[in-house]
């Protein structure tokens, strides 16, 4: 394998003076003001927010239109170089990051509404429109993109990772948004994957097939998703528990009884410990359990009811309830500084798994995460989006200190392999990208083979996002 | 297209004598009592509800195991026979028909459960379980299947078809139900498209692939469902107006109004006159919408109050409410006992259409079909999960009398080319079998390019359900 790897790599890396003339070809095409060898682009462009090792593109691009894509595949399947797609930057496992060098292409100029139709609750967007800049604009006719990753990602990089986050509990991920992509292929060839409409059985699903393809098998150019009503009413609530496993347990409950929450998020102990120290705050150190109800008035309130039963009788503690926007806010600020929290330390690094498993399985495997973190002496915490059996630690570490992040990479890799064991996946929301190339064959098995098939007939000479998903 | 079409079918059609020698062999492999040549078991395989022609099968299989199936594939393999699935035989687009001959595989003894977890609510079956079946056993546990296409269909056919129903507004189409999917590919190879965990990116999603795709990809042997659970209470309502239109305009009201309707259909104020005269009813016959609302007691309340006055401001007449089960019952019979009101008239076939359409295009659409229906000179109504923006003709015609099932055909042609036209799909439950194989070019376009690349490369010999999808 590291054999073939390394033939990939000789094959596909071209000297200096050869990527000259291609990058002349590329200016020739779409024009130089689209074109950047600028040393602050190519560093941009060289990695994401996970700690893979950045590798600079030998150009960056820029393009406005799908014509602009289409030759820059051109350009690239003409000189055989490789190309990458970068979002917002915001990626996880290293999807971004150009192995290969070759071309990176920036969508922060393609972030045009195409299709906005309120009445069928559907836009249609340029891949470069961020989340939020989506959700000011249709906020204002009363309809939101619930999908929430954290990072203000690109909707071509979420479409790309199949990201989801907090609401997936309820609305799923961001496959479950889509209803048409148009990708431009590795030829050239321009597709659309569906149609407009909100459901169909004609064809093969090929929209689920992009979704999550981490620009590997085309690049995306228009997204058609659906948008969902604002809920007219919204309520938080937080309550503790003495153990891990019994917040687990609780989400389990609350699942069972059929209340349709907006968000049902876990921070353990630990975590909660380092927010109170991260922002100066007084939230109760213990395993804690995050809810958001969002609907019709009465709907809320009696599901609100129900929930605090339903803790209640699973012995909770610190049970709160915020209604006000602003006291909603603060219940759920422990949660909302926890990323910020552990990569705001100073000098340490951080890296996080980030599992989903059948719900029944979650309390074990939460502490099965937990004594890892212990084992390899190290900082870390446990978060998690546990409606879905979605969860991931951040372990911190310092990068000059010998073996810390191997000791790190060790409690992911643990934990991703104990969730294929019990049933799961080793990303609920990351994606592969480098990470997690190590675990396809673990988890697929001979499906890896399928999807190499699929790669091979869509990318022949291998030239979109090279050296990502499989080897 | 027609030379080719002749082409494949003299390649793949086998002398009764040939057929003979690789029935011996299944035999060899699987055993007497599940390889079946009797008359009556090959009518029963030659068609669906479908008013496409019968043709019977060589034979039929009925296995007991993935082993079972395995063996099938490598015998039809190794004698080059093609491999037709069949569900329940209640599928409407002749998806179960061998028109190339050669084996029919029965799942009926392939029906158990695998791995039922209500903890998890997930449940792993074989694909030959009805969807009434099913439900008899997860509602014990207070969950549900929700996915309704009107027939008691299998799960294995659900899949295979991408099927959904009235329940879809909610829930989503079969397609959003899985986890996970065991494939006996046409090679033999077994694999597992996902893992029963809720969501994953990892790898390329082959369960969307191979679901929707009509087992011209692979042989489903197993299949891990989300399951729901059962609302605590259920109200359903009914209301009437003018014209088709302002029906397709108030279901768009609701849907903009966030509330989360569990079923909402439209039934013409011809199909309602249709029922009347079957049933001897006495229902007001004007284009109606029926509801049905589930949930926590206090929300189904708030949210058919809000219905109510919604549809009050665009004038409906009739509104009628139901809460006790009896009621309810009565109320939707017109809706119910719509499909056997016009299947049952003496001496007539019947077709239809199965349009989807962006909810905005919806009104015009049930318009133009009103008028392909008036235009053909013979009797139909409309009827439809408008929620979703689909819904169906049924167009009766006397088979015996010369045009009238082209005509009829012709409104169904006609419906699916300004579906496409306006943004929406030729098929949005039914799937695409033979009725719409003529219409993929036009709705997908060069995406069909690569649907027939996943195809070559999944099944190079053409041996899985031939003839389907693809000319």
């Amino acid at each position: 394998m590291i054999i073939s790897l390394l033939f990939c790599l000789s094959k596909l890396q071209i000297s200096k003076g050869v990527s000259q003339i291609y990058i002349k070809h590329l200016i020739d095409r779409i024009g130089s003001n689209k074109v950047s060898q600028n040393e602050t682009e190519l560093f941009r462009h060289s990695h994401d927010e996970s700690p893979h090792k950045t590798i600079e593109p030998d150009v960056v691009c820029f393009p406005e239109c799908k014509d602009d894509i289409k030759n820059i595949v051109e350009v690239a399947h003409a000189h055989r170089v490789p190309v990458t797609a970068f979002g917002a930057g915001s990626g996880l496992e290293g999807q971004a990051i150009p192995i290969h060098k070759g071309i990176s292409i920036n969508f922060e100029n393609m972030n045009a509404v195409v299709d906005f139709s309120p009445d069928d609750m559907t836009i249609t967007v340029q891949p470069g429109l961020t989340r939020l800049q989506l959700n000011k604009l249709v906020n204002r006719k009363g309809l939101m993109f619930p999908i929430d990753p954290g990072a203000d990602a690109t909707i071509g990089g979420m479409v790309a990772t199949n990201a989801s986050g907090t609401t997936a509990v309820r609305y799923g991920s961001m496959r479950d948004q889509l209803l048409d992509l148009e990708v431009v292929l590795a030829d050239g060839t321009v597709i659309h994957t569906g149609t407009h409409a909100k459901k169909s059985s004609s064809g093969y699903n090929l929209t689920g097939l992009f979704a999550g393809s981490e620009g590997t098998l085309g690049i995306i150019t228009e997204v058609t998703l659906r948008l969902h009503g604002i809920p007219e009413y919204t309520m938080v609530a937080r309550c503790t528990f003495d153990t891990p496993e019994k917040c687990a347990q609780a989400a389990q409950t609350i699942l069972l009884s059929g209340i349709p929450v907006m968000r049902m998020e876990l921070v353990d102990a630990q975590s909660i410990s380092q927010v109170n120290m991260y922002g100066g705050y007084n939230y109760p150190v213990k395993h804690s359990l995050f809810f958001e109800f969002a609907g019709l008035k009465a709907a809320v309130e009696e599901e609100i009811k129900l929930a605090q039963e339903l803790m209640n009788d699973l012995d909770c503690q610190d049970w709160k309830v915020a209604t006000d926007p602003k006291e909603q806010k603060e219940l759920w600020k422990a949660r909302h500084e926890l990323s910020y929290a552990y990569g705001h330390i100073k000098g340490m690094a951080d890296t996080g798994a980030d599992v989903c498993v059948p719900i029944s399985r979650l309390p074990e495997l939460v502490v099965y995460a937990r004594e890892l973190i212990e084992q390899s002496g190290l900082e870390g915490g446990i978060l998690g989006h546990v409606g879905d059996g979605n969860f991931h630690t951040i372990v911190i570490f310092d990068s000059n200190n010998p073996g810390e992040q191997e000791k790190a990479e060790y409690t992911n890799e643990a934990l991703a392999m104990r969730a294929i064991e019990v049933g799961g996946t080793c990303t609920g929301e990351h994606g592969v990208g480098l990470g997690k190339m190590k675990l396809q064959k673990a988890e697929h098995g001979d499906a890896v083979g399928i999807m190499k098939g699929v790669k091979q007939m869509l990318d022949p000479e291998g030239l979109l996002n090279p050296g990502k998903i499989f080897y």
